[in-house]
């Protein structure tokens, strides 16, 4: 029997399974578990019809390209659609900027590989997205968290943070942050401070790498389409490297995002993608271009909005009902996510097997944290429930957590 | 203006483009051109019809996972298709040892970043697939050549390169082979060299990656179902890395390949995949299924060694007329390459301009070797250009190397 421990490289000997990812293969295994883990888009806002009348013309045969292999950088007229896009972002970019990628994932990967060597530092959101967490771990880079407030990423303690890194002769090469509807907080970077971060990166030198998912759906009694604008948009220095995707907005089993950065690093991304994959689906990629050009995108946007307000706002009352003062959340301005600080003594982590028991999951919110943190928080996405199933799972949540407490308080009363 | 090289990773400085890829792009940009360079299925041999009922069916909207994120091992029937696929070819392998990848590519990518560190020697063929190549060396792996002969690799060489470089105190980690039909050589190597493969990989404790999309593409005049069984077939020891793909029996579009390895070291690769992709298409993975499921795989087989067999057929006839003896090369047993060594004289890349000219690309054999050989080789891809487009691409190659002769000895004689 071979142990083949010998032959990992130090970055498997290093890898490990992402919490959510995990979730997802408690929720397979069985349809009675009501799931706020993984982050899924509803399937029934798919344009399922749209889909199909465009995916019967491209498959035809007439093209012979729609199911070859194609270009690294990506299908040149969804490159141009995405520069519009882009601009409707307020954004100036071109097909020199811009690298399709197999869902924004990839986007994330690419960074890691092109950006950064092993030792290198990231400065990260606490909490941040656990995506970036494993895609920086594996070209293993060193992750230093900085705190947030209501309005995102705290100045200060960045650029403290900064200073305190570099002071031990430690390099700085990314700022990551998801600066509207944050993965997993909610959270949305303040205008100003958007401003004040390039400013920052330019005086520190840091590229800042902005994850951008979730910012078409902004809850319109919440937030606006001027509170979204990209830090991206206000970059004339060639700061920021930009990530987006079509997964949250037309279907993730399309896997089709995209990176826009300084062509200079495009170029490099493209370089990194060519060894990864070759190039992302050419079908997938000819779908999303024809959903864009012919306005399925934009028309399903206002639709998508107001159906996860609702689920927003279906969460948000049950949990009221069900935990009064005793579990608080900053309020989702828009995007899949809730982030719920339960009572202190509980260990959300501890507690899924628990959860599990009684027929809902959540991810357990130190998966988000790079420093440990994060031991009494879970993060709650309303995206794929439904209403009813929205107010059951809060229902078995709440339960869970009174027979948590009950059972963390009885050993104590025994003492 | 921002030097972004400062920014750039140890690996990213190093990146280089593919010479295949650059050739797609050469050919892009010009309808005119006859293309042998990348390799290329034939669209007209893609089931269309048959892929446009399945996807018309899947898109009912009746299942939303059709769109949806997926686990990223894979969609789970298709991995149990796949080891009914691995049986077929006399490999016993179940789920647990197998991934679903996107594309064969990402699959060599999960290998080089899971099994290989900074320095670690990697054993390849001479010459050798150029995407391996660039997947070993983005992550810094160092790659040492061993010549072929007529039946694959050169066992003597083989291990006498293996002392050699473990003498320098070197680490050899992997050895990297494409057993059938060689791209670029078309070289399949010999039964018994398989199994004493096998057993030298035991010996000197090394990984075999045997890397096998062509196998199902035998031509029938010269190969049989028995010369092309896998190496991984015999393994019993778990020494076989085995990566296959859909991309050249069904479409390359559906980015829908496969590792089977030992499970501890699938495990890694799947954790190196949620990193890279989260999954690979969902709708992808179904249709590939479909097409498994309903027999469409089962009945392009026979329908495409026939295809391709006609193509090399013409593209070996139109090279006999237009060159006689003074270009050679080993007759083509199935796949999709030429590997063509022109006279002693000519550099085919520094050819490669005439060559555009004439209206006619094939990529360059320097691409292929790790020891900067090949310079007087060339690979001719047979696989889609038409009958007629063949002899006329042949024809043009014919002028470039004529023209390219007389260019090369005209200084000569005016000395």
């Amino acid at each position: 029997m071979i142990n083949y421990d010998q032959f990992l490289s130090r970055s498997a000997e290093q890898m490990r399974g992402s919490a959510i990812r995990k979730m997802g293969t408690v929720l397979a295994q069985s349809r009675e578990i009501i799931s706020f883990a993984p982050g899924y888009p509803a399937p029934e806002t798919f344009p399922w019809e749209e889909f199909t009348e465009i995916t019967r013309e491209l498959l035809s045969g007439a093209d012979g390209t729609v199911l070859q292999y194609g270009p690294t950088r990506g299908y040149k007229p969804l490159l141009e659609a995405i520069a519009g896009i882009m601009e409707s972002r307020g954004a100036q970019s071109s097909a020199d900027q811009l690298l399709i990628t197999t869902g924004s994932q990839q986007g994330l990967d690419l960074v890691a590989r092109v950006l950064l060597d092993p030792g290198d530092v990231v400065l990260v959101e606490l909490p941040t997205y656990t995506g970036a967490i494993t895609a920086f771990r594996n070209v293993q880079a060193a992750m230093v968290g900085v705190r947030q407030e209501g309005d995102g990423i705290d100045l200060d303690a960045l650029d403290e943070t900064f200073t305190r890194v570099t002071s031990e002769g430690r390099r700085v090469r990314i700022l990551y942050v998801v600066p509207n509807f944050q993965n997993p907080t909610g959270l949305v970077i303040g205008l100003e401070k958007r401003r004040r971060l390039l400013e920052w990166a330019e005086r520190r030198n840091v590229l800042i790498v902005e994850d951008d998912p979730y910012r078409e759906l902004y809850f319109e009694d919440a937030a606006s389409e001027a509170d979204v604008r990209p830090i991206r948009a206000d970059d004339d220095r060639g700061r920021v490297v930009y990530l987006s995707s079509f997964s949250k907005t037309l279907a993730p089993g399309y896997r089709v995002a995209w990176i826009d950065a300084p062509a200079a690093l495009t170029t490099k991304f493209e370089l990194a993608k060519q060894a990864e994959d070759l190039c992302t689906g050419a079908l997938d990629q000819r779908v999303v271009y024809e959903s864009c050009r012919r306005g399925v995108l934009a028309r399903q946007l206002p639709k998508l909005r107001r159906y996860y307000q609702e689920k927003r706002d279906v969460m948000v009352e049950a949990l009221s009902g069900a935990f009064g003062d005793s579990v608080t959340w900053p309020s989702p301005r828009g995007g899949f996510f809730l982030w719920a600080t339960l009572p202190d003594a509980v260990d959300s982590d501890a507690m899924i097997a628990r959860a599990v028991e009684n027929g809902v999951i959540y991810v357990a919110g130190d998966a988000f944290f790079v420093n440990g943190a994060g031991r009494n928080v879970i993060r709650l996405s309303f995206s794929s429930a439904s209403h009813d199933k929205i107010r059951e799972g809060v229902s078995r949540l709440s339960k869970t957590v009174r027979d948590e407490m009950a059972a963390i308080e009885a050993p104590a009363a025994r003492q």
